[in-house]
Order: structure tokens, then C-alpha cells, then sequence
């Protein structure tokens, strides 16, 4: 449409249309959902004077040819709103068009002349034309029903308040809705919602390495992963994470505790992805073979698991990429492969790929291939190494490739670097990322990080996912804060975040030797096959299963609506989180002094709790069965982590029974 | 461009171009800014990796053709900005491109593998790569000194450090700047900045009725307000507005204190515009010519003082427009015009345009050509009454036009409706807009509301004007308060807001006679003559002009940058401002209580007054020159209404002359 036109056409929109939610960025990303998530879609609608403004939702869902329209409704001031489900998973589009409804109008300012006793009947004429000019855009029924209110407001032998009656039927007003001028409607631009699986709001992973799986002193396989699954299962995991499983390359071999060169018979880092046996589309022959891997990742979805792989774009040297398609690597100007540097240091075992290289387009296809080929294997989820070190076009493609052909698909981003290129890979259109949890410690640091997370905009597009240990990451505090460290970290990440995960099974097993002065496991399974013995009396499995039952039980804990209490003890950390029907409410105290037991009181929130200023009401922890009455904003509340460094208080309000005595519910 | 290219050319753009600022909605609307002002763009630039980026502003002034590219500096994290001065009034544009910066890149890795001892010669030859395929885009000097760089990085004669420093010389990088390959840069939209006169931002406005100007028993004239404008500049005034000095409509003229009917005689409202003198463009005739109102600018301008104009776009219903232009009016169903009315209210004396009639194009551009007609009179300045009866997208088209044509015009939007349209009138783009000040009293009503106003989005578009008294609002305060009262209102108006205004010289006289239960003046100006005896003793013309020299001393009362200070009593409102430069601060308390002494201690914000924790500082009263010297974040302050019911306290820090003794500045 020629500019002057658009100009024209815009200056008889009366109607502005702002301040549109959801939506980040004026629109350029989508805001993320899961499926059955209410959405509900608001904005101002703005115009002159008094009249009365109509407005519609707009609405795609992610199957083609299905669309909505539903009515705004008059919130607050000038505040419309309209509520739509999220019924299926993918990318929801929506737009807002607004107009004057000036049937409505007409209608109202008429009532207040019959009200105040004023001549009628030339408001009752132009009723008439309104209502005519109208009838010529509708047919059948309503346009019957349009034309005999034109009659009647027209009739001599009516009274007025009988003509007027005759124009205010509910056919008149719906056929007149319907029929409306909408030649000098307001449009907005299109926003977008994208909506996952609930899963993607909702997890607990468990990472292993499958060659540790196996029986001591043997190599473990994907059928070992199998026998598995009932210990995984029985702490209450969904996602069950397996670092790369495909041939490790044997050029420049890290040997055990990263080591610059492997000693013969040294697994290397799974990470270094290809060798002779093939690439990121082959298993590894030591762990077994695709029909394995699909056998896994279906047994693991019997026990209510979802198998997740990691995918690391990256190529050991001996990858057959390397030799099949040179153009997807940078060369340096002597001709040998660019291998992965940050100078002065370099990366010898893995090369990078070269996105901007001569056949960009071939190696982008063959990449997002990759997550096709896995999917289709069965497995539905994807940890993403180092997304932050590949262009975010490339992930914005590649992500919406392969959901725009598997909804269910789930990306989480192991992206540890600058916040803001974090973001930017979750407006690409990751589902999950990893955060800066682990190193987050004192009750400061947690709330301001919390609430930047939970806070609108970042939590309309980046959902967290808090790992207290990774394979990279064996923080100080588990290395030197023992049972009460893990526990504590347990519980913040499970309770704060209603995505995260362990790393098993040193996570349970207290694993803490550590490289010294690192973060680094000692003996890391990264570089070397490690035996467990998971059947240790001081196992925390137990704990861990507790902590998965008490988040499945209560709502609130699967989503990250977070309040938090302040108390008047510094290493007493209170918050709570309910959920989006209310019903259900959790408070988690947790003493962040693995050391000794701490005693403060929690300045209470009650509205956000749900609990009446003057109403006595139960907390009962889920972790220890202990029940509380309490009353009122102060409550005194004394942990010791010798016990238990938390709790997580069930929040129960009173109600009467049928037989009429009174009960916590 | 094809929707497909589009898409391809963005997957090469690795940097993101996010969080640009200063914007509004997207950069659906321009942001507002005046002359002089230093604007500072930044934006956060987000690439994956660790590659250097560089970015610039690319700005376009008002005058065709002037334009400019300014590099932007990295700040903090992903950070970047360009600061440029708005050196001339109009709508600047300005976008941001973006790129990966790989000579600088190389330059960093290349001089870490040197300070690290590596083999040098690969990464030295792909640095003559790199420079060499610059080469081919440049010609000339640069040309020449990148040709000459290769050569010498490729040299066997020199040293590895040697050939590093021929590609590091200063030509060699701007050369490799100037001409760096941007073919996968990445651009924002364009964002617009509205940079109108200072006045936009600095104004102290004086209302007045002409007719009511001239000597006792007589019907005053333009001529008389030019005799007046001595006194109006003496108070320290620099805009005199006028309510619409057109010929006044007979049909339906109303009378005394608002009657329906008008005795034989009595003048009119001046807002009920046209009659068979003539309309909008012409002068009534009682007041004088047209000549008069230029000579009246004229003489205005030599004493310092823009004239504004009230412009009411309605019409009475003796309007020359009615019979020439019915098509610009609504008729009802009879025939008859449709007047201005609120059902079941109506409003006789007064039509309404119809902006949507079959004459829309027609209407507009009269009506427009209403503020061209004013301005090439000498009236750059527009009081624009009840703006939110028209359409937005009118007022966008028209102050538009005016603005293209006179850059200097200011438009002050008298829009008493809610917040919301409010804000869209002046997104819409009037200069200045009236506010709710009259009707915020409280201590917890006055910080919420100048934190709204002074806060982004809001302050990003919008500049309040506050106004104690106006010819329809004479509030409960005023007529009850008395002087305390009205000094108080001065007080904060002009303090709190850089724009402020007074309807006199009912204020300065303290006129406080109401309709009874109503905040109408009694014996209103706007329905009769009225003369004042502007040399009562009584008069506050001194107090005024006190206030506004100050104004005109202090840059900080010059700006809307606002800090509260807490205070221990409800009834002392305690805030400073400062400068752009930090120069000049300044501290303000009020005493919100009209009738009694109040005392009490203010918690100093140190550093908002750019004070340090120990440091010794004087605070010089300007209303009473009384001199205090505080230290440390705790101020006991007493205030007497009887005396003075507010204190603007200049702060000044002690400096060392350079004959060696203190004084404070």
C-alpha cells in the first residue's frame, strides 16, 4: 500500500491502540507459555471524547486455519482484556482491532435523554439511520431483525420508550456488533506467543554419564542407562540428561583431570564429538547402538521420564566432517584447521564450525538436522552446549525449524556467560536456560537474583533452571559445607526455580573432592569412566525423592510466582510461591548457615499467602511432617541444619466441614 | 525487498541491536528533548562469542541533508552509546548499525599471542588477508597504508613484532574503520527525537483577560495589554496568554456566572467563537485589530515574553462556518446542528466540528491553517483547549504540519481527562500539557504524582505545566487557605514543575470569592468585564517575582530532575533538583499545613545534592537570604507559614580561593 495511503487511512483511526501484554520487545520475540496456560491479552484503548469503544482479540492458533475472535472487555480506566487457553503447543499469533461502537454509543447517550425526560424523537431517528446504514452489510436474520428495529424507531404509532426498546433487543445488538463499521478500525501489529510443553515450565532433570553406569571396572552402555531407570525414577525425576554419546575423537585426547594428552586406553571427553565411527548422527560403540538409544528413551518414558541429549556443536579433528565437508571450518593461512581458541589459550580437541563460511547454508541444514534426526529417535529434549558461542540467528532459525516440525521439542541453553547474551538465546527461543544459581549464597544475592528472574520482562521469556552442581561445576560451598550444603542447595534450587536439575550421582552421593583450587571435580567423569556406589548409607536419594514428591503435590511449586518474606535474621532466606488458580500456596524457610541453627522471625506477607489478617491457619512441612498454627504477620520460625537446613511449609487455610467441625484443608 | 531475502540477509546479522534508548512504544512516537540538550543514545549490541563489536549512531538532523555518523563507545557489559548535542529545533532521526569488528578482533588475539610468545607468522599472513580484502574497498591514502600494512605483514625482513606494528599504526586503523566490510551489519528502525525551543522546557506562564485590561467601566483592548506587560515582566513572567480574542457568538450567549441567557449587553464567553465579525482568524473588534494583536507580540518580545493564544477548535453557533461550511458540522435528523452536549447536558452557546464529516480534508485544513494564521501574527506560542475532543490522529497530523513549517511553535494541551489520553495527546506531540496539580495537596498525593510524571516513559514525552488557579479552577485550598495558601500553591507549582503558570491578576490579589460549592470564581472573568486594583497592598506581584528570579537564577529549577528527601513530619514535603551538569542544586521544603507552624528533620539524599557524608555545606534561602550551614544526612528545618510557607534552599559547597580562605559557591 502506497505510504500517502497508509497515511490516510490512519488519520481516521480515532482509536489508538498501546500498551499491548504480553509482549517483549515491541513484538520482535514472542512471550513464552505452556499448554493450557490462560493467557490473557490486555491493552489501552485510547480515543476522544466520551464514546464507547469496541474491540476484538485477534487470535491464530499454531494450526493453520484456526482462528479466534473474541470481544475485549472493559477492565479498569481505559484497560480492554480478553482471556483465550492455550490449547495446543506452538507459536499462537495474536492482534488487536478497536473501533468506535457507535450503535452503543448511540444507545446510551439515548437512554440518558428517556431517563431525563427530553424530547426523543430525533435521537430516535438518528437511531434509525444508524441502525439502517447498518442492515445494508448484514443478510438473512439479522439484517430481518435490523431493518424491523429501523421500522419501529421510525413508527407513529409507538411511544418513544417503545421505539427505543425496539433498537435495544439483544438480536438488534448482536446482529449490530456483528454488522459494525469497521472501516476506521485501529489494527495493531502482530504479537506472538509461543507455547510449550508443560514440561517446559515443570522439570526435574538428573544428568549421567552412561559410561559410568555400567558394572565396576566395565565400560557403561545405554542398556545399563535402562536398569537405571527405577533409581532415577524413584527420586521423582522427568528428565533423565546424558551428556554426548557419540564417538569421541582420538586427535589431541584429554586425558583424566583434563589433561593435555590421553594415556592409551583413556576414554576422552565426550564432548569431542566424531571419530572414525561417525558424528553427532552416530552412538558411540562403547555405549551401544541407535536401537539402544531408542529403546531407552522409550522405557524411560514408561517411567514417566522424557530422555534428554546433549547437543554441542562442535567437532573433535578426527570428526568425518572435517574431511567431508572442509568449507564448514575456518583455516588458517598456513591451511590447517582453526581449532577452538581464546587466545593465548587454545582447545586442541575440538574445532569450531565456521558459520559464516562459504557453504553456510549446507552446514546451518546439516546442524538443525541433527536435532531432527534425535527427535526422531524418540528423544524430545535437548541440552545445548555453549549456544552463546553460535550466531543467535543461527539459533533463531534452528529453533524454530525444528519446532515449527516438533512442538514438543524442549532446548535447554548452557549458556554461562554475559546476562544480556543469555536473554537474547532465551528470545531465540530456548525453553529452558541454565543460570548463576550455583553462585548465588547469601539471602542478598538470591533475592536481587530472584526477582530480577521472576519480574517482568525477563520472566515473559527466559525460565531458569537451577543446578546446584554440573560436571563443570562443584562449587566451594558443597566442596567445604557437607550434608547441610547439599541439602540447602537442594532445596533452594527446587523450591526457587520450578525447573532444575542434579548431576548424579555425585549430587546425592556428597561427592566434593574437588581438583584443588577449582571448581572442578577431581578425577571428573568428563575425562575418565567412574564407579558409584550408589547404595552408601548416607545417600541423599532419600532426601531428593522427598523434595520431587513435596514440588508434584503442590502447584505452586511448578511455576516461579515468588513473594518474598522478609525476616529479621540474615541467614533465614522466606519466600513464597502460589499458584495461578491461588489454591495452592507453599512457604519455604531455608537457613542458609550450614553450620549452625539459626532463629528470626518471617515478617509475614498474608495477602500473598492467601490468609486473613486475623485468620489462624496450619503450616505444615512437607519435609519433616511438623504441623504449626499460626496467626498474624510474625512468625517465629528456628532451623537447624543438622536436621534439616528448610522447610517447606504447606500453607492450610480452615474450613467447615459438611458434619460442621473445623478442619485444615 | 522479498519477505525471503529479508530473512536470509538477517541470518547473517550476528549482532543483536537491542534496548535502544531514549525511546517510547517502540519508537511508535518520538521522544521530546530541546535545544542544546546533550542526547545521549545507547543500546546494548549482543553478538555470540567474544568477538569486538563496533557500532554508530546515524543521525539525521532536521535540515535536509544534514546528517552524521558518530562511532558508539562501549559502556559497561554489552553496553554501547554516542552522545550528540541538539543543535537546532525539529524531529531529528537517528538509527543504529552494528558489526563485528574483525580487525580489532585480530589486532587483540594477534597482540595476546604475541605477549603470550606463540608463533606469530599464521595469524600475522591472515591479518594481511583481512587488511588486503579492505584494501580493495578503499582508494587513496588509505588505500595506500593498507597496501603498504600487507606488505609488511607478510615480510620476511622484519620481525614478528615488527610486522604486527605496521598493521597497528594509527592510518592503518582508521582505514580498516572506515572501509571495514558491514555487509552482515545489523540496523534498528529509526527512532525520532523531538527537539523543540527551550522554552518547551522552562516557562512561567501569566493568563490574562484583555478585556478586562482597560481602565475602569471600559472594555479593554490589545493596546491595553501592551501598557500592562511592564508589570507582567516586572513579576518575571516570559509567557502572556490570552483567552481567544475573537468575536464572540450572540445566539445563545451566555450571561453573568454561567446563565443559560445573556442580559443585552453582557460580553460573552470568549470561547463560544464567531459571529458575523468573523471566526477564528479574525480580532474582536472591541479588543482591536489585527495590527493591534501583532504590535502586542512585538512589544511582548522586547520585554522578554512569548504571547500564546488560546485555541478553542468549536465553534458558536453564529460562526461564519455554519452557513459557509455546513458539511463541517454534525445535523440531526431534523436538519438542525448538532450542538456540544454530554446527555443529558447540553451546551447551546457552542458546536462542535465534525472531524469525520464529508468535509474532513476540508475541516482540517482550516482548522490547521488556524495556528499557521496565528503564528505568521507573531504567536509561536499555542494554548490549546480541550484537545481530547478531537481526534488523535487530527492532532498528530497537525502539530506536525505547524512544526515542519514553524519548528519553533509550542503547543500547551489543556486536556483535564484521564491519564491515558492525557499521555497520548502528548505523544501526539503538544509541548506542554496541564496536569492534576491543582487537586494533589497531601504529602503522599504530591511525591506520588511527581514521581509519575518525572519518571521514564512518562517524562520521556510528556512535561507537566502546573497551575495553582485557572479561570475554571479556583480550588477549595484557595478559597479557604488564604495567603499561606496562596503563596504555598506558588511555591510548589513553580518548583516542582520547570513549567509552571498563574491566572492573574485573580492570583496575585488573592481572589478567592467562589461560586458557592462549586471551584468556579464567583462573578467569573469568563462571563463579564472585570477590573482589579492591581496596587493593593496585599498584592503578592513581590513574592511572585522573587519566585520566578530564582527560577531564572537556578538551572536546577530549570529541569524536572527531582529527588525526594524523606522528612519525620506528614506536613513538610521536602525535594531537590539539580542540573544536567550537577552545577546548580537546589532544596526545596514546604509546609503543607497553612495554619501552624511545622518543624521537623529532613533525611538528606547526600549524594542528589552532590554533598559528602562529612563534608560541611551551606544552604542560602533564596525567598528570606537567611544562610545555613549543615553537615551529615540529618537537617532540622521550622517552618512558619505566617512568615513563609516554604524554603528554596540553594545548596553550595565550600571551595578554597586562591588567596587561600574558604567560601561557599
Amino acid at each position: 500500500m502506497p505510504e500517502t495511503l497508509v497515511a490516510h487511512l490512519r488519520l481516521r483511526q480515532r482509536v489508538l491502540v498501546d500498551a499491548v501484554a504480553p509482549q517483549i520487545d515491541g513484538g520482535r520475540h514472542p512471550v513464552k507459555r505452556v499448554l493450557s496456560d490462560r493467557v490473557t491479552v490486555s491493552c489501552d484503548l485510547i480515543c476522544d471524547g466520551h464514546d464507547l469503544l469496541a474491540g476484538e482479540l485477534q487470535l491464530d492458533a499454531p494450526s493453520i486455519g484456526v482462528s479466534e475472535r473474541m470481544p475485549l472487555a472493559r477492565q479498569e480506566d481505559d484497560r480492554y482484556a480478553a482471556t483465550f487457553v492455550a490449547s495446543e503447543v506452538g507459536v499462537w499469533a495474536f492482534a488487536i482491532e478497536a473501533w468506535v461502537d457507535e450503535v452503543a454509543t448511540w444507545r446510551l447517550t439515548t437512554q440518558k435523554r428517556l431517563e431525563a425526560g427530553q424530547e426523543l424523537d430525533l435521537a430516535l431517528r438518528e437511531g434509525a439511520r444508524l441502525l439502517g446504514d447498518i442492515a445494508t452489510r448484514a443478510s438473512g436474520v439479522a439484517r430481518g431483525d435490523l431493518e424491523e428495529a429501523v421500522r419501529q424507531l421510525l413508527s407513529p404509532s409507538l411511544s418513544p420508550s417503545q421505539r427505543f426498546a425496539a433498537a435495544s433487543t439483544l438480536g438488534v445488538i448482536t446482529a449490530a456488533d456483528i454488522h459494525a463499521d469497521r472501516s476506521s478500525a485501529t489494527r495493531s501489529r502482530v504479537f506472538r506467543v509461543a507455547v510449550d510443553p508443560a514440561l517446559a515450565r515443570f522439570s526435574a532433570w538428573y544428568e549421567m554419564f552412561p559410561r559410568s553406569a555400567g558394572a565396576p571396572g566395565s565400560h557403561g552402555t545405554l542398556r545399563d542407562c535402562i536398569a537405571r531407570l527405577p533409581y532415577v525414577a524413584a527420586m521423582g525425576f522427568d528428565v533423565l540428561y546424558l551428556p554426548p554419546i557419540h564417538p569421541i575423537g582420538r586427535a589431541f585426547r584429554k586425558g583424566r583431570d583434563n589433561a593435555t594428552r590421553a594415556d592409551p586406553g583413556e576414554p576422552g571427553s565426550p564432548w569431542a564429538i566424531g571419530a572414525v565411527e561417525g558424528g553427532h548422527l552416530a552412538v558411540h560403540p562403547d555405549l551401544g547402538t541407535l536401537d539402544d538409544l531408542r529403546a531407552l528413551a522409550v522405557e524411560a518414558r514408561r517411567h514417566g521420564i522424557e530422555l534428554a541429549l546433549d547437543i554441542a556443536l562442535q567437532a573433535s579433528q578426527d570428526h568425518p566432517y572435517v574431511t567431508q565437508h572442509p568449507a564448514w571450518f575456518k583455516h588458517r593461512a598456513d591451511g590447517s584447521i582453526q581449532c577452538a581458541e581464546n587466545p593465548p589459550k587454545k582447545y586442541e580437541d575440538v574445532v569450531p564450525f565456521d558459520f559464516a563460511g562459504d557453504d553456510a547454508e549446507g552446514l546451518w541444514r546439516a546442524l538443525i538436522e541433527i536435532f531432527h534426526f534425535w527427535y526422531e529417535q524418540g528423544v524430545h529434549v535437548f541440552r545445548v552446549d555453549n549456544p552463546h558461542t553460535k550466531p543467535l540467528p543461527f539459533w533463531e532459525r534452528c529453533l524454530s525449524e525444528v519446532k515449527a516440525a516438533h512442538p514438543e521439542a524442549i532446548f535447554l541453553a548452557e549458556a554461562f556467560t554475559r546476562p544480556k547474551l543469555m536473554y537474547a538465546l532465551a528470545k531465540c527461543g530456548f525453553s529452558q536456560s541454565y543460570t548463576y544459581f550455583a553462585w548465588r549464597h547469601s539471602r542478598a544475592e538470591l533475592t536481587a537474583y530472584i526477582k530480577e528472574l521472576t519480574t517482568p520482562p525477563v520472566s515473559e521469556f527466559f525460565r531458569p533452571n537451577f543446578w546446584p552442581n554440573t560436571p563443570d561445576i562443584l562449587t566451594e560451598d558443597l566442596q567445604f559445607g557437607g550434608r547441610a550444603a547439599f541439602i540447602q542447595r537442594l532445596l533452594l534450587a527446587a523450591t526457587l526455580s520450578s525447573n532444575y536439575g542434579i548431576y548424579g550421582p555425585p549430587f546425592e552421593l556428597m561427592e566434593h573432592a574437588a581438583r584443588p583450587g577449582t571448581e572442578e571435580y577431581a578425577s571428573s567423569e568428563k575425562y575418565e569412566v567412574r564407579t558409584w556406589d550408589r547404595e552408601q548409607a548416607s545417600s541423599l536419594r532419600d532426601v531428593v525423592a522427598l523434595v520431587n514428591a513435596t514440588r508434584r503435590a503442590h502447584p505452586a511449586l511448578q511455576d516461579n510466582r515468588v513473594t518474598l518474606h522478609d525476616t529479621d535474621n540474615d541467614q533465614l532466606l522466606a519466600f513464597s510461591k502460589r499458584s495461578g488458580d491461588g489454591r495452592s500456596v507453599v512457604l519455604v524457610v531455608i537457613n542458609l548457615d550450614y553450620h549452625h541453627a539459626q532463629t528470626g522471625h518471617v515478617a509475614l506477607d498474608l495477602p500473598a499467602l492467601g490468609v486473613g489478617a486475623d485468620e489462624t491457619f496450619q503450616v505444615h512441612d512437607a519435609l519433616t511432617d511438623e504441623r504449626y498454627r499460626w496467626r498474624g504477620p510474625r512468625a517465629h520460625v528456628q532451623i537447624d541444619p543438622g536436621v534439616m537446613p528448610g522447610s517447606i511449609f504447606v500453607v492450610r487455610r480452615k474450613v467447615r466441614s459438611e458434619l460442621d467441625f473445623d478442619y485444615f484443608l
